[in-house]
């Protein structure tokens, strides 16, 4: 790592103004926005951050997974460069900083940069990666996977939407099926800013996380197989009922998570019954399971649990189950330099600062399998996300980008060679 | 009631091939049907039920509500008719004899008397009711509800579908939105032949039932409203998951029927979870609870232990739950006389009978509230019903319309004065 650098403060109000303009494309009316993957409202924030990064005179491409990376030239080009950024997809009732602010953050620090004539050593770049929320396609953080290789570029294109759409013809669709080759070139180092997403920061009145690393995550969906039948006719004995599985097994992930406590969570977020009548005994439930852990002995231990009920129910209610793993992400430590480096960047910068792990998955942990990769987080006001009424505050936000803003100095050597 | 008269037997191969026919009409693919409601394959249901009923030269009357009202005029029509029939509307995933056979056995009743040149005292009138099966407009029995004058006809017609369309504006679409006014005239007598729905018959080895009355049904929908969040940034002790309270009540209602015994069933069959996202806890969910039982008493017992362990829930998991009454039906006694008369003719025709309660809802509950009505049951093969594997035996099918031809024969004095 190169020794302390500075770089000029970023403009929060600039940045603010971004952070709202890019939150009314696909905006819920109540203050969030919905921009699933590839949708048509996911082309129409892509390419108002596009144009703003041509605006900045930055080298965009586009990859065959729709990553967009944007390139602010280094004075010594040649060499790997420094990037960060995030992901601009929400789920279905999104909040307006979820990705949005690493990416907006990015480019901010370049704006800054080039209004005081500055220019790094290394080459910045700025990635928005595709379908990072997991929304419609998974797994999550689909596109930064793809961009380190850890899956390979047809596996991706061949993803279904749950409607069948596949994925490669939705970037077609929304013309951002590009020709830069996946994997990406591999950079020097990654640094994503993001919310916290969770309660930590707010109730230690904390500005600045320093991320010590990403819990471990296992999806999985289910398809519990009974026998659909009469609601009024057919006595409780006889009846193979996927609703009371679905509930069981709900009921099982909370039991679970009671008894390994610590970091581990679970939760059902989607549930669908066939053929979901007020009078109708279904024939057949899909679920999903999200477990996570940061410990990732007890995650298997949760995952091995829940396999196990799956087919004591199977025994008991006379269904059939299928599981079918939608994503497994072991947990991840960050390098040690980045973590050290945000606390200090911090300190520098008389922020407060606290280490801590993130409960959700980021595009930084996919890149940490090919560079030293880091994380800022900043506070999540009453811990909302995922949430229209997601919120930070201007302070905060402006405080995590100049904080990402000295990192990167110091990363691309910033006025090195300028 | 009259003095015992006979019938000629009816055409069993002609009723089959009735029914195959109208079981092609929204047809699955798979054995079943689908014929919700005023959808356009209800209407080409009706439309072929109604050519059938011309074809005979029978006097077909459409209601306000759209109920079909096919009339064999007696040599005294001044005298109130005999009324037979059922509905042809059908669950998502319906089979082929559910509503249908009493609607087509009460046409194959009439054939064959004018096949030998006969005609009753009393006019025979067959119903074909509209929305039985509440699959899509609640309450289930709709169109034989308004037509005892139990629902008015603009309540009716404000009844709204789960896409929030009006039921008035369907019966206008499809062209069944009569003039005949509702309620309608009271029958002198009403009989249905329905397939029993339940394992009764076949697990006894017997071929009519005669039904003593039917189960009292409470449907409501639960809305549940929690806090939507990340699931992997919120802390389970944190959380306000309407997923959960789901399944809780889900579970609630199986142990609520082990512990009630008797003839108590509860049914889960639909949900709904909002954003329904693998990665999102719900903000809110909506349910329903299908509640049946014999006993008035215990059934109203049912309904309270529900909605007290839906005020327990809201305490404990930090959640709203409002509770909207879709339907509501106290347990039904059939006419003695009627039950009576089922089991006589069944051992004149030495058919095998036995007297047993209805589990399902059925629209001679609604005519039971005017007039003297009854019901007659026969097996269903492995007790599968509101399921394309619907299955009686045609052998089956020609005895229950043979009983159903003698008791219209007496209670419509066939040939008194013919």
């Amino acid at each position: 790592m190169a020794t302390a650098t500075t770089s000029p403060r970023i403009d929060g109000g600039r940045l603010l103004e971004r952070l709202a303009t890019l939150g009314e494309v696909g905006s819920t009316g109540d203050g969030g926005c919905a921009r699933l993957a590839l949708t048509d409202d996911d082309r129409a924030g892509r390419d108002l951050v596009v144009t703003w990064m041509r605006d900045l005179g930055l080298d965009v491409r586009i990859d065959q997974v729709g990553n967009i990376i944007a390139t602010f030239a280094g004075t010594e080009p040649e060499l790997a460069p420094v990037m960060c950024g995030s992901h601009i997809d929400t789920v279905r009732t999104g909040g307006r900083y979820d990705g949005n602010y690493g990416v907006l953050a990015g480019l901010e620090v370049i704006e800054s940069w080039l209004a005081v004539g500055l220019r790094p050593r290394r080459s910045l770049a700025v990635g928005v990666f595709t379908g990072e929320e997991g929304a419609r396609f998974a797994p999550d953080m689909l596109g930064s996977l793809v961009y380190v290789g850890g899956l390979g570029i047809d596996e991706a294109h061949d993803a279904l939407d749950a409607a069948g759409v596949r994925l490669a013809d939705e970037l077609d669709s929304i013309g951002y099926h590009g020709d830069t080759p996946c994997p990406g070139p591999t950079p020097h180092a990654f640094v994503e800013l993001h919310i916290e997403q969770g309660p930590v920061l707010e109730a230690d009145g904390v500005t600045i996380g320093a991320v010590t690393g990403v819990q471990g995550i296992s999806w999985q969906e289910l398809t519990i197989t009974g026998q659909s039948n009469h609601a009024g006719t057919t006595p409780m004995a006889l009846r193979h009922d996927p609703s009371v599985v679905v509930a069981e097994l709900t009921m099982f992930v909370r039991r679970l998570t009671q008894q390994l406590g610590g970091h581990q969570v679970g939760t059902v977020g989607r549930v669908e019954l066939f053929p979901n009548l007020i009078n109708v005994i279904p024939a057949r439930a899909v679920m999903t399971v999200d477990l996570r852990n940061t410990d990732p002995d007890r995650l298997r231990v949760a995952e091995s649990a829940f396999a196990d009920e799956c087919r004591m129910l199977e025994q008991s209610e006379g269904v059939t189950i299928e599981r079918r793993s939608l994503a497994r992400f072991d947990p991840v430590e960050f390098d040690a330099t980045m973590v050290d480096a945000v606390e200090r960047v911090a300190g520098d910068l008389d922020l407060s600062v606290e280490r801590l792990p993130s409960g959700a998955g980021h595009d930084a942990q996919m890149l940490a399998r090919v560079c030293p990769a880091g994380m800022i987080f900043v506070p999540s006001v009453g811990e909302i996300s995922h949430n229209p009424a997601e919120h930070t505050s201007p302070a905060d936000l402006e405080a995590g980008a100049n904080v990402l803003a000295v990192l990167l100095a110091e990363l691309a050597e910033l006025g090195a060679a300028g």
